[in-house]
C-alpha cells in the first residue's frame, strides 16, 4: 500500500508517519522508483504499536525506542520484551522505600510464589504505596494487604493467559493497552463493590 | 485543650483551624471568657477528616460541606454517610456511556447479585471504562471482565468488614483514605502479578 493508505489504515497523520521514519521506529517500506515506496501489513502494527506506547502509555520517544529495541532484539523471549514494556509504562517510585515494606513485599512474593525482581520497580512501587498509607497514621491490614495480592494475581493471571502469543507486536500492544486501559475498570468496579459491601454491612 | 494544642495534635496550622471554624466545617469550642474557647477530641477528629477530604481525596470545600452534612444527619446510616464521601470522591464521567456498555454492567451486577445503584456513578464509571477500551479497539473480553469484577469484590468485602462502625467520623475518614490510598498498592500489585505470569507463560 501507498502512504496515504498506510494513513489512513493506522489513523495516523502522513506528516507523524514521516516523522517515525526520520527517527527510525518505523522501518523504510519496500522503494518503487526514486520517491516512492509501498508498505504493508507490518507497518500497519508497528504504527498500532507506537500510537498505544505514545497515546495509552503516556511515553517519550525515547522510551518507546527502548520497547522497539527490545521487540527487534530476536534473541530475547516473549516475556523479556512484555517486561521492557511494562517497564517503560510504570514510573520510577521517587522515595526509596522503607525497609520494612520492602521486607513486607518480598515476604509476601515468598508466600505467593511469585516469580519476580525483588529490586525492580513493580515490588519498589508496592513498598512505596505502602509506605504512603502508614504516613499517613493507616498502615494497611495484613489481611487487606492479602486480598489485594490474592485478587491483582486472579486478574493477573486471566489477563496473561489472554495475551496473544504469535505476533509479538500484538503481544506488545495487548499489554501495554490492556495494563493501562484496565485500571478505571478495575477501580471503578473496586468503588462499585465497595458500595455493594457497604450496604450489606451497614443498611 | 486550647486551640494552640488542637493545632499540634491535628498537625492543622491555627489559621487554617480558625478558617474551618469561621466556615461552620468545625464546631466551635466551649467558650471560656469572651475571646477563648476549649477544644476536645470530637475536633481532633473532624480535622483528621476533613484533612483527608482536602489533601487524600482532592476535594474542595464545598464537597467536603457535603460530606460533613451528611455526617450530621443523624437521621442516615453510615452506609448512606459513606455512600456520600465515597461519591463525593468520584468525578462524574465526562462522557454518557454507550447503552451497551450500560447493560453489560447492569447484566454484570445482576449475575453478582450487587445490591449497587445502576444508574449511579460508579457504575457509570466502570460503562464509561469499558467504552475507552472498545474505541480503542480492544473490547474488554467477558471473562477478564468477569475476573476484574470477582477481584474486586473480594477486596472490597475484605475492606468493609475492616471499617471501624461504632465512630462515624473514624468510618469516614477510614473510608476516603483507604479509598485513595490502596489504589496504588493495587495497582501496582496488578502489575508485578502481571510480571510473575508472563514469565510462567512465556519463559
Amino acid at each position: 500500500m501507498w502512504m496515504a493508505e498506510l494513513s489512513e489504515r493506522s489513523d495516523v497523520p502522513v506528516p507523524t508517519i514521516k516523522y517515525y521514519l526520520r527517527e527510525g521506529l518505523l522501518p523504510s517500506g519496500q522503494s518503487v522508483g526514486a520517491t516512492r515506496a509501498t508498505y504493508d501489513d507490518s507497518h500497519v502494527r508497528r504504527l498500532h504499536l507506537i500510537r498505544a506506547l505514545v497515546t495509552v502509555g503516556g511515553m517519550g520517544l525515547d522510551r518507546v525506542r527502548d520497547v522497539l529495541t527490545a521487540l527487534e532484539d530476536t534473541s530475547a523471549d516473549l516475556h523479556q520484551v512484555l517486561a521492557v514494556a511494562h517497564e517503560q509504562l510504570s514510573p520510577v517510585p521517587q522515595a526509596e522505600p522503607s525497609d520494612v515494606a520492602q521486607a513486607q513485599v518480598a515476604a509476601l512474593m515468598r508466600d505467593r510464589g511469585w516469580r519476580v525482581q525483588p529490586e525492580g520497580r513493580h515490588a519498589r512501587a508496592v513498598a512505596a504505596a505502602l509506605d504512603t498509607l502508614t504516613d499517613a497514621g493507616l498502615p494497611l491490614d495484613e489481611d487487606i494487604l492479602n486480598t489485594c495480592a490474592e485478587a491483582a494475581g486472579l486478574l493477573a493471571a486471566s489477563e496473561v493467559s489472554g495475551v496473544p502469543s504469535e505476533d509479538r507486536e500484538g503481544a506488545a500492544t495487548w499489554v501495554i493497552t490492556g495494563t493501562v486501559l484496565v485500571e478505571p475498570v478495575l477501580l471503578s468496579l473496586r468503588r462499585l463493590a465497595h458500595e455493594h459491601h457497604s450496604s450489606r454491612r451497614f443498611t
